[in-house]
């Protein structure tokens, strides 16, 4: 899974198109102000333990919420973020299931947008060097930063 | 180069610190509406063939502009789009590369986001089916979308 994490001053979605693969009953409109914005690309190498993905994505979002200060994490499907996309149901039950244990961790408002639909979006991105950090994690590996630690982070 | 194409209402940034590959001399500050953003992510094997990218890169986003209607572009640079990033000489030299091979194609307003620094920036995508579109660009290679073909696009 490749993660972007973004702590915002403010996000806004409102879901307007749907793909094939549109998820039902979904929040199909939201906004959350101080949050951290989890765009999210669940690969075809997820695939290969979707439970240990969940585990490793949640704990990595909640560390991160946690050493920002923020109580709130809007769970964000992004495809942009991959070259090497999971199938879409295995997306669906990695990113519910990482709403879900997110919320069981406890202190936090989870949101999720839907999956599978086109949306707009406004999003303010606060800025300060923690604001923007990416992630890739890997089931059954170590996670880690999303480029090689001997090369200077460039924005 | 990995590439990130938003058809965006507003587009507003802020350069708030440097890091220390900040380039000097550049725009700290800017805003366009109605514009394209092309997030951008200049990778090691882009260093075999600067001017080659320069090339398929600026294509790609001059095409995108004109289908969309659009005559405003914001060169961005954005290491979080891979985990392969070049070196920051070779980055710079191709975002301002592209910058000028863009002004140099006409009738674009052609506007780059300064690399190096921590931004904050505020960005509206309108959410149309064409809004969000990504792009990895090889040099001497043939560029396409980042998703394989054969599977569906989702968000
Ligand atoms: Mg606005």
């Amino acid at each position: 899974m490749r993660l972007l994490l973004i702590h915002s001053d403010h996000i806004d979605y409102q879901a307007r198109k749907k793909t094939p693969v549109a998820e039902e009953g979904a929040v199909l409109e939201d906004e959350l102000d101080e949050a951290l914005v989890a765009f999210c690309a669940v690969e075809s190498s997820d695939e290969e333990d979707i439970d240990d993905v969940i585990v490793r994505a949640t704990s990595e979002i909640e560390k991160t919420a946690r050493e920002l200060n923020t109580d709130r994490v809007l769970i964000y499907p992004y495809a942009h973020l991959s070259s090497d996309l999971s199938g879409p149901d295995a997306a669906k039950k990695v990113l519910k299931g990482m709403e879900e244990a997110l919320t069981a961790a406890g202190g936090l408002t989870v949101r999720r947008a839907p999956f599978g639909w086109y949306k707009s979006f406004t999003l303010s991105c606060k800025g300060h060097p923690l604001s923007e950090l990416s992630r890739t994690i890997v089931p059954g590996g170590a996670e880690g930063e999303a480029k090689p630690a001997k090369k200077e982070v460039t924005h």
